[in-house]
Formats: structure tokens, C-alpha cells, sequence
């Protein structure tokens, strides 16, 4: 069985486990695999500071073998993979990872070669509002990495060339990019308005028809429109901060009967994230997770594969 | 570069590791690369005593995983291969293995089906008498793996049904079959003998001539001649346990002139072991290695891989 494989990518702390979590409860926790990037890690904690290295770097992670084992992935094989653990920066014994019908995988640099690309389904990057992504990264670091909010900050600054060099050149190759901006001055993250670029490299017919039906219904806090995109033609998507619990509950179900098709998906609660410990609820976050595993059954169950 | 990659099946304790040095001396370490099979364990120490499994046990390693690793290294393709450490039987770090010209592949099961003994250009089963392996296991188990004698007996007791079905069946598969035999009463690993079965699912054609030659020279000590091995028609070669030093240097002078079209093979003193900490020579163990070596030489250099 070869999996439909979705990736991810993203910079530190972008919201890539976030927005995995949603897309785990709409596929079915039994029905998907996860790999973390991160596990390719070439270098623990220790070593990376001894060599000055970032983990954003290509050559700070082992690229040739994250390329293998995304190939055998997408070819039905199991893998023997590595694993990174965050907590204390050091590798763990490998674990055995049985491809499943739909596998997320997910990190820094998933989609950096046409090699890799190939092997997903889908591609997504997820390309918050830097103001965002630092406050989500020093919330993130210091509460279960340990390290203090003046170490993140310098961090930041620290990994900013190789961000700019391997991280976010991927945003282009993307079939999706998912950004999330704030109010200006304000990082509630339940009132986040959400852009979707739309790229023609798949196809999104049936969800801007979709699109298009939600606003003839009188949503008016959804938008579609052509666009330009680094210079080529895409579909922008817009969800607005303040969309009434009306529409999205509207919207919502426009896009669950589409997946009506897998009768394994069931309707359930998505677009939640932690702050601390609080569980809260975003519902623009919820679209853009639904939009994405849209994609994902309609790929899993197409014969052009 | 597709390495030539010789598999070395054997119990534990058959001298997998001590037969590799001399091929190691032979071919150059640098262009050799290394893969134990135990690093393929699926459990740990401690959950094996939890499950009661041995490592000798199919079950107990991921044979899939490890299929797919000689594949891959057949193929050119590095790994990131998984890492046990037999000092406290736990997994440490994966390690990054580059292919070389030359691979050995040596560990318990490394024979097992057939889709693993097609990557191999050599395949070979160490079969010590048994009473030999059990002189060798206990000493180095209890010097390098923190045993007790006592524990170690046990030990090969408790493994005797796994190797009667997982590791033995591998011996009527390999081009060679390896055995070094003592004087009945005596282990005195410098004065045994060496027995070769060699199967025609290679060719022996130049080794068998240059032992033809080697006897019509007055080499008395060695003698090849034709029999049965599990029914099926191979060339059966001995060394007595006390051919002279004079006999061995003609033979292994033959050997290298034949391996002479490797420029970068020089004559090395090879056939050493070590018992304790002392090391050892014996003239039947250099001539087995630089036979295997030959082999593996004239694989590498073949058009017909």
C-alpha cells in the first residue's frame, strides 16, 4: 500500500505540530503515520554548538537519507527511523514506522529537493506573521525546551541567515502556503485572519467552487480571488479574524460533506491549540485544516497516482 | 559506485569478527565498509529477558529493515544504520554509512532470505566445531560482554532451538563454508585445521587450479577433492592443522600473486587473532581469509555484477 503523503513545512516554531494535530483527528489517528524532520538531524545539541551550526541548515541535517526515506515512504516501504528528542538534544534508539494510508511529515526543511517534493501528495507551508511565530516560538522553547526568553531571542537572530537561506525558499515550491496574521499590536491567537495562497500545481476546482457557493450563501468573511504569487498565477483565499461562528459552522459543513466520500472521516473538533496549558479554539484555523485534508483524501483516492 | 559486498553468516562467537580483521588487512581499511547485523536488533537487552526472545530469533530483528538497508547499499545508496552496543545491550546514536568498493556484512542472520543473499557478490557461513565456538564464546563473553562463565553456558543452552532454526539453515546457502576444527581434547586456536566447502554457485575454477598447482609443488598439507555437501556436488578443500610454515608462504605467495591485478592489495600479515589480550597467528586461518579475499576481489572487478 503506498500512503498519500502530505508535508509540511515551515520555520521553527510556525505552528507545523499545531496544524498537524487537527489533520490527525479529521483523517483518523489509526489511518495516519507521522515523521518529524527533525529526527534527520545530523548533529545533537552539544555538537551543533561546538560546530557553530544551526539546525536550519541543509548541511546540518542528513538530506541525502531523509530523501531515501521519503522515497521509500511514498513506495510502501517501513522505515528504521532516527529520532531527535527536543528535551534533551541528543539522538534516542530508532523506531520502526509502518507506512500507513495517510502519512504527515513534517518540519524544517521537508520540501527543500524536486526529489523530495515528489514524493508528497500535497505540499504546505505554513508561513505565519513573523511577529506571530516569535511570540508562538518563545512561548514554545521555554515552556517545554527549557530555555529562557532572552536565549530564544538571540536564538532567533542567530538562525535568521539560514532561515532565510534554506527555510523559506521552500515557500515557493509550496501547493498551499497557510498564513495566519494578527491584529497589528495584538497576538490573540484565537482572532488570527487567515490568507491562503492556492498554487495551480494541484488542483483547488472543487474548494473554490465551494468557496464561491459559501459567499453566494451570504458568507462574506471568506474571499476568493485571482491572484499573482512571486510572479505566477494563483487562487488567494481569505478568511477573515472576525468570521461569525455562523459562517464558519456553514463553511465547515460544505467542506465535511465534500469529504463524505471517505466514509471513515467523522465530524469533529478541529481548529483547537494549547496556550499553556488552556486548550482554546480558532476558527480560521479549522478552515485551513480542513481545506488541507480535503487535498489530502482527494489525493488518497485518486487512481493517478 | 555499487560496493561488492561480502555476506558472513555465522553463530555467535564463530570468529565473524576476527575472519573480517584479516579481509580488513587485505583489501585496505579504507576501502572497506563495515555492517554488523546485530545492530538490526528490534529489542534491547532488557526486553528481550522481558520477552524471553533471543537475538538469534528472526522475530527479534528487523529483518525487513535490514533487507532493505543491503538493498540500498547494493544499489550505491548510504544509510543511516541503526547502532547496538553490546557492552550494555542498548541502541546509541544511528550512524551515517557511506558505501566503499568493498562492504562486509557479517552478524548471525545476515543470510537469512534470498532477497538479502542477492546483494551479496560472496557469501559466506563460519561453522566452527561446536566444541571450538563454545571455548571462544565463553572467553569473550565474559572478557568483552561482562558475563559469568556460568551465565554463558546457559546462555548457549537457552539459544540451541533458535540456532538450530534461524541461524544454522544459513550454512547450505553460502558460496563457502568455513570450519576450523581442533585435535580432539585441545584448543589451541594457532593449531587448527581448516576445512572448506566450496559451492559452484560461484566459481572456484582459479582457486582450485592454484591448490592443484600448490600440491604438484610438494604442498602436501593441502588437498582439494570433489564430494557432496546436503547431497549437492562442491569442491571440498582441507588444511591440515600442522601444514608448515614453508607450505603456508608457497600457498599465500600463489594467493597474492593472484590478486595481483589490485594495485592497491599489498602483502599483509594476516591469520592473527587474539586470545585475551595476546595476539595470535595461525597459518589455516590466513589462508582462508586471502581465499575469501580473492574472491571478493575478483567480484569487484567483474563487468558481470
Amino acid at each position: 500500500m503506498r500512503p498519500a503523503i502530505l508535508g509540511i513545512a515551515g520555520d521553527s516554531a510556525a505552528g507545523k505540530t499545531t496544524f498537524t494535530d487537527g489533520l490527525l483527528q479529521i483523517l483518523g489517528h489509526g489511518r495516519v503515520g507521522q515523521l518529524c524532520t527533525d529526527d534527520y538531524h545530523r548533529y545533537d545539541r552539544v555538537r551543533r554548538r561546538e560546530l557553530d551550526i544551526t539546525p536550519l541548515h541543509a548541511e546540518c541535517n542528513h538530506m541525502d537519507i531523509l530523501a531515501q526515506h521519503l522515497r521509500l515512504l511514498a513506495a510502501g516501504e517501513p522505515l528504521l527511523k532516527p529520532v531527535y528528542d527536543h528535551r534533551n538534544g541528543t539522538f534516542a534508539a530508532p523506531e520502526y514506522l509502518a507506512p500507513r494510508q495517510f502519512m504527515v511529515v513534517e518540519g524544517l526543511l521537508s520540501l527543500t529537493t524536486r526529489a523530495m517534493r515528489n514524493c508528497f501528495a500535497v505540499t504546505v507551508y505554513l508561513d505565519p506573521a513573523e511577529e506571530l511565530r516569535r511570540v508562538w516560538k518563545v512561548r514554545r522553547d521555554c515552556a517545554a525546551r527549557g530555555y529562557t526568553p532572552e536565549e530564544v531571542v538571540a536564538e532567533l537572530k542567530r538562525r535568521e541567515p539560514d532561515s532565510a537561506a534554506f527555510v523559506r525558499p521552500q515557500r515557493d515550491t509550496a501547493d498551499i502556503v497557510v498564513r495566519f496574521q494578527p491584529v497589528e499590536g495584538s497576538v490573540d491567537d484565537s482572532r488570527l485572519a487567515l490568507s491562503m495562497v492556492l498554487r495551480p500545481t494541484i488542483s483547488h476546482r472543487a474548494l473554490t467552487e465551494l468557496v464561491d457557493k459559501a459567499a453566494a450563501d451570504g458568507c462574506g468573511s471568506v474571499r476568493l480571488r485571482l491572484g499573482r504569487d512571486a510572479g505566477h498565477p494563483v487562487d488567494l483565499f481569505d478568511v477573515d479574524r472576525d468570521i461569525s461562528r455562523e459562517e464558519t459552522r456553514h463553511l465547515e459543513s460544505l467542506l465535511w460533506d465534500r469529504m463524505d466520500f471517505d466514509h471513515h472521516v467523522q465530524r469533529r473538533t478541529i481548529g483547537m491549540f494549547l496556550e499553556g496549558n488552556r486548550r482554546r479554539h480558532s476558527d480560521p484555523l479549522a478552515i485551513g485544516q480542513l481545506f488541507i485534508a480535503y487535498h489530502l483524501l482527494t489525493a488518497a483516492a485518486s487512481t493517478d497516482r
